[in-house]
């Protein structure tokens, strides 16, 4: 397995971008052997610029929902780049995908498009300020809302005053929720939550039903906006909103990633209540009418809404969770799959400094798959039983790596 | 000349997007006659929905530096995207595309890729916070810098803390600045100046020589970022940046618009006085590794290095400019044309209520002509003589336009 061309990149990166790489993707972050740059995309598969051959399970971090080069959303992308992409406004086919996705998430009477998760958290968030006159919103501690000031997980470079009307809570208790809706006293303009708990490195949780429910109440006995991020999360659970199961509508969410199972695009939507303060807004981007990512929007919807995506991630998901405990099993090694089976967290007990982690993801990408030790992971609806397959005998080499460790240990 | 099927499609939008579109590309801001949905382009031509043709005077508001469909560029583009687009990682073009942008811009020692140039003005200034450990950020009154909470044009869901440490100066006015930056005290992290006051509505203004260098010694007095706003100026003017005939060279500098010739990309630059700051932050996106892009970035520097596009555009933009004036003194009507030749400003005079303005796109934009009445137009180097011959046919016809409506008053 070699690695020159990668070491070679990374040499030049470091001389013309800050600390080589930025953000989420920085392999940095990772165990050896990780790849920084890639060379090609296909399926479920991925190559690095030295041609190693990598089945994924990150799915660029989720966008890739239904496998990277689906043919029939980059036809569809193709054939309107070819007409227009940017122009002096947008194209039909923004029409036509708002008519998709408001008839596909039964909460949504509007949606306006954008680029970033980041962009879409951001307008809600300022769309519930606007119609509520208000200004404190509530998120949970340690949720991921972006990477802007008011919402970053780092401090640097942000201001007390950026985060002068953002109040914290627990995610999933329904106790530490309402005192933080008390505190805000009246002045609370939204309640932000993400689809499940799914925070960097900690273990998963998907909501309570009587937390989503209490965050729908809360939110209208203080006359304010229920938001929820689904950015990550969006049309991987459920294509009509990822609290719809239970039975909790939101007034807006913010959606991103998997939208356009890759092409850049975001969406904010919400129900006929913000209509008015969403018009009221100036959100606007120098990109955001191009319509080569709504094409591609348009068609991963209508692939979504006629297929059984959600129920086939779900069933690969369940069968890679399902091998990796009987796995742990086998070698007496603790591990904790938390959240949906088909966005996986897998943390191993005893394991706060990630040591094991580590060792087993550095087992399975040089065994040629590519898996996170700290970040959830993401199926798609290209993966194949065959994919899960090879990702056990992959994770029967990362288990055999943090046993090797423990008798080093001991 | 129909627009049936732009009222069909203005009609639906209603229905599922706040108020039909968002953001400065909404077409109930433009005079009678002006498409809202656009189906195709090419070169400098724009046709809508109606199958109307259009010379395009905006190009897209700016991204379109090579025209529309410029085949080396869509080239490089597609051939990246069939090979990798959106993966764990970038591809190898972002080493080099960062590579040429660092060779291109004198003050640029490293760079970092986002996708809207409201994330390269955020980010420049959070840099600014984080390098200094100040808190202040100086920006010329009624410039546009983005459309989030800091720097909107609009305070429509905006708090007060959210401009806690924004002030405001004269753009152009060396005493203004030296008087705001005495009122921010020890506090000031950053200045930041569009490359040219292109604020909407009224007249453009280049920066003096006394102003920049009052700018550049006003940062360094208080050890703070001098930043330039070039999203919208960016490579039109001088590919080194908008300042660099000035001999005075920013700290950091925000791009986007015509970077990648219309595909979706921004960037932030700076000094190496910036780096280990840029490299403290968390700042991301799930596009922001995106190939095609940048593979489009790629060749758009490619081809602006190789040639002459910023002489053409100022060729064609001094035509343009030499024709409307001509045709001002024939018709005796007193227009202001401000600003670079390639970035067009046509003001009326005695029109506050901007019914000349209007007039005179209505009747042009009937005549084929694409053109703005209050925002800064832009060049491009596919714009032809004959365009610009074509245009002032068209803006004869606008001038009889406005004298129609003295004509009315009188």
């Amino acid at each position: 397995m070699s690695n020159s061309l990668d070491k070679d990149l990374r040499d030049r990166a470091l001389q013309v971008v800050p600390g080589g790489m930025w953000g989420h993707m920085n392999a940095k972050n990772l165990p050896d052997g990780y790849p920084q740059f890639f060379a090609r995309s296909q399926g479920t598969k991925l190559w690095d610029v030295d041609g190693n051959e990598y089945i994924d399970f990150m799915c660029s971090w989720g966008p890739m929902i239904l496998g990277y080069h689906n043919a029939e959303v980059d036809e569809a992308a193709l054939t309107q780049l070819r007409q227009g992409d940017i122009m002096n406004g947008p194209g039909e086919v923004m029409v036509r995908l708002a008519e998709v996705f408001v008839d596909t998430v039964p909460h949504a009477d509007w949606v306006q498009f954008e680029k970033n998760g980041t962009d879409a958290t951001t307008t809600a968030v300022t769309i519930a300020r606007a119609g509520t006159g208000r200004r404190k919103i509530l998120v949970a501690k340690g949720a991921y809302h972006g990477a802007v000031p008011w919402c970053s997980p780092s401090l640097v470079g942000v201001t007390a005053e950026d985060r002068a009307h953002v109040l914290t809570f627990d995610y999933n208790n329904v106790e530490s929720l309402q005192r933080t809706v008390a505190e805000a006293g009246k002045d609370v303009a939204g309640i932000i939550a993400s689809a499940f708990k799914h925070d960097y490195g900690v273990d998963q949780e998907l909501p309570t039903p009587e937390f989503a429910r209490a965050a729908r109440a809360a939110a209208d006995a203080a006359d304010a906006a229920l938001i929820i991020d689904d950015v990550r999360a969006g049309f991987r659970l459920n294509l009509g909103g990822s609290w719809e199961h239970l039975g909790v509508r939101p007034d807006l969410s913010a959606w991103s990633k998997a939208i356009a199972n890759g092409y850049p695009l975001a969406a904010v939507t919400g129900a006929n209540r913000f209509r008015a303060a969403a018009e009221s807004l100036f959100s606007t981007g120098s990109f955001w009418c191009g319509a080569q990512p709504m094409a591609a929007a348009e068609a991963t919807l209508n692939i979504l809404r006629r297929g059984d995506a959600v129920a086939h991630m779900e069933k690969m998901g369940a069968m890679l969770r399902e091998g990796l405990a009987s796995l742990s099993k086998t070698y007496d090694i603790a591990v904790r799959q938390t959240g949906p089976v088909q966005m996986p967290m897998v943390l191993f007990n005893d394991d706060a400094a990630g040591r094991k982690g580590f060792a087993f993801c550095s087992a399975t990408i040089k065994a040629g798959i590519y898996f996170h030790p700290l970040h959830n992971m993401f199926l798609s609806a290209a993966h194949t039983p065959d994919d899960i397959t090879r990702a056990l005998e992959a994770a029967e080499k990362g288990f055999l790596a943090v046993r090797a460790l423990s008798s080093k240990a001991a």
